[in-house]
């Protein structure tokens, strides 16, 4: 049993989203990512079995998807998708979110 | 791919905590509860492999372990248990959480 703090974890690069490994186990990786605005992740898919969230913490942008589709992404909304499905997010404003990925990959 | 706006789901009971499903695959289990200031999950585990995680949306309150341990449960903060490890969460303000089950049980 541990603790995250992800309040103490808003940290951004000018280069592109600050990506923070929460946690990892057999179960689910988390991750923390932190964009400036206007960074993006862009949209990818990978060709296995499983599904992720993308819960936006601070922030608005939008939650991308295949063929240019965008959903907005406000604090509170959460994306839920197959990782196998094309996906991604691009920040209007500074903007954190937390990835949680099962099985991990 | 789905999205879920949890900004909508703040309804709460007096009875007890409010529990919405919000997902459920063969991957994980994500659900919203919501607890009025005072209401608890009472300390719980279940002897199967798996993990879990409880994010604090909104309010503040404790994380409840084995032992009568606690930790402090702010906006941010995240948990991570094992399924089998005792687990828990009391109120001091009316509070919000995400908990993710991985796999789903």
């Amino acid at each position: 049993m541990k603790r995250i703090a992800l309040a103490e974890t808003a940290t951004f690069r000018d280069q592109g989203p600050k990506m923070l490994l929460v946690h990892e186990s057999p179960y689910f990786k988390i991750i923390n990512f932190n964009f400036r605005a206007g960074q993006v992740l862009p949209v990818h898919s990978h060709e296995i079995e499983g599904q992720l969230s993308i819960l936006v913490l601070e922030g608005e942008g939008e939650f991308l998807a295949g063929d240019g589709k965008t959903l907005s992404a406000r604090p509170g909304d959460m994306l839920i998708s197959d990782i196998a499905e094309p996906h991604g997010v691009r920040a209007a404003t500074d903007m954190r979110v937390v990835v949680t990925i099962a099985p991990p990959i």
